[in-house]
């Protein structure tokens, strides 16, 4: 049956209707800047009732950037978007759209699309992390999704990797997201720019704030300074990779999110220290490489997630979906 | 039926029955450094033999501190037991007894055992840390031993806390076992006996070497050099431990092994870094607290593997085994 996935952002909320082969049959989009934020979860309805227009659905999973209280389908926690905080989503959206309603995490979610549909569409065990503003994680280990007790699980951004590093949104330092984030990228920027004024990312630093697309493209022009930002952005990411290759053991690592744009800039160095830090032979079956779903892999994986509440995937014998 | 669990250690190997509640029937022991390197598989044959006599059991699972190759039933790392690298031992000890045998993880299979009988009887999700002369782990997620694609999963004590750190045995720096083990107790211990040498602690190491046990002896008695070395290694513990309760939401994190010992001296600062550093609602949830099961759970767990592996339980609806 098909099924919605809803991916929840800072800058759009998306829906769309997919079929169990993972096609997206119709999808609609919102600026989630445009809307208020006590208007945020009916906008979520309304997305949901749009987008259905037509279709038979089975149920519906929202996915959302933050922390699930997955016993009472509730966001404890989502910074930017505090409209969607401590809500029984299911019953409000729910009742709104006359739909069965889950919410998951939003890494979590695009981790499932990953598993269902790519790079891991092959694996039975999968860690896939995504390097945007923060850093999000999700883990699949045996075929199953790693929700945890409560459904706040699989959080691989704020693990410590040097306890004086630089400070973290979460108030504490040098965790992985302060390290290896769209964020901690754009913070080095500045840093190599003032110590490197006349390299390509100096002399664009002057005039203006330099972003995380700026650094990928002066570093594939072969500018030095940006070259190095990436560089130790990816060592810091590697010796994160590292630990998570040793706890899972996994078979894949897709990388997705705005940051892995950089590609090889950030995910050759991160291999060299997976290489150097993580142990046989966990460290030589890994395979750390682009997530293949861009941003869809949110909606791809919601959607699977809801049809999966439904009962309409079952695991197998060694614990995969099927 | 009962099953034979084998706990292969750097000190004594010993092998026992236990039936289906976890009550040890019968229980045998040798010294493993009496035993060359060449006859260590044929003295845990050995072993089952002499402890199987005059009991119906079904499989086997023999516990091991390595890096298992799960899919060939192979140790391929064993530091300090190289007899016992690259054999196939469900091939050798299952030729020898008759018996269907597998290999574990010792610390996975403590792990199970802590599951199953001791302090995670009651929870689906449990994080299982070992602090001996090395550090390893165990995790149980949603009621499955995570055990990652080729068995060799859980290895908890080689995540990077901090990357200028004191260097580990794994060649890396700054490993959680480099920071809070036996290990680095002792190392701590010595350097701090240097620094104050008119604590119980200096006095003591003027002497002779100060072991583990030393150091936990005299916290107790009150020497602020002792508490202050046990204290270190429990922040750095709780550094690691909250990177631990992000990813896998658990519900309890039993801490095992000799080092384990010194009790609240290293769980109390554990706890207040996990406080700090966790996320909530998982840091909320999470009980940081002694295992239960002492130095019986290796056997105890491998015994419910080796039955687990003969079918005897089956996932229950939470996935957790029934």
């Amino acid at each position: 049956m098909n099924a919605i996935g809803v991916d929840v952002g800072g800058t759009k909320i998306a829906a769309a209707v997919v079929s169990p082969e993972g096609e997206i049959l119709n999808e609609v989009r919102y600026p989630t800047l445009a809307v208020p934020p006590d208007r945020l979860v009916d906008t979520i309805s309304r997305s949901i009732n749009e987008v259905r227009d037509g279709f038979e659905v089975g149920g519906v999973c929202v996915a959302v950037p933050g922390l699930i209280l997955a016993a009472e389908n509730k966001v404890v926690f989502a910074p930017n978007l505090h409209g969607i905080e401590n809500i029984r989503l299911n019953e409000v959206i729910g009742g709104a759209t006359g739909l069965r309603v889950t919410v998951e995490n939003d890494a979590n979610a695009a981790a499932w699309g990953e598993f269902r549909y790519g790079a891991g569409k092959d694996v039975d065990h999968q860690v896939f992390i995504t390097l945007g503003t923060g850093v999000g994680g999700g883990i699949i280990t045996h075929g199953i999704l790693l929700r945890g007790a409560q459904g706040s699980g699989g959080e691989l951004g704020h693990v410590t990797l040097d306890p004086t590093g630089p400070r973290c949104g979460c108030g504490n330092h040098g965790c992985l997201e302060a390290l290896a984030s769209g964020t901690a990228i754009r913070r080095r920027a500045r840093e190599v720019a003032n110590e490197k004024p006349n390299s390509a990312l100096g002399r664009l630093a002057v005039g203006r704030e330099v972003l995380g697309e700026d650094v990928s493209r002066l570093a594939g022009e072969g500018d030095e300074a940006s070259i190095s930002v990436l560089e130790e952005t990816g060592r810091w990411l590697g010796i994160g990779l590292a630990g998570f290759v040793n706890i899972f053991n996994p078979e894949v690592i897709p990388v997705g999110g705005g940051a892995a744009q950089a590609g090889e800039f950030i995910l050759g160095p991160a291999r060299e220290e997976v290489h150097l830090r993580a142990r046989s032979p966990s460290r030589d079956l890994v395979r750390i490489e682009e997530a293949t779903l861009g941003p869809e892999s949110g909606v791809l994986g919601a959607a699977a997630l809801a049809r999966r509440e439904d009962g309409e995937y079952v695991l197998g014998p060694s614990g995969r979906v099927t």
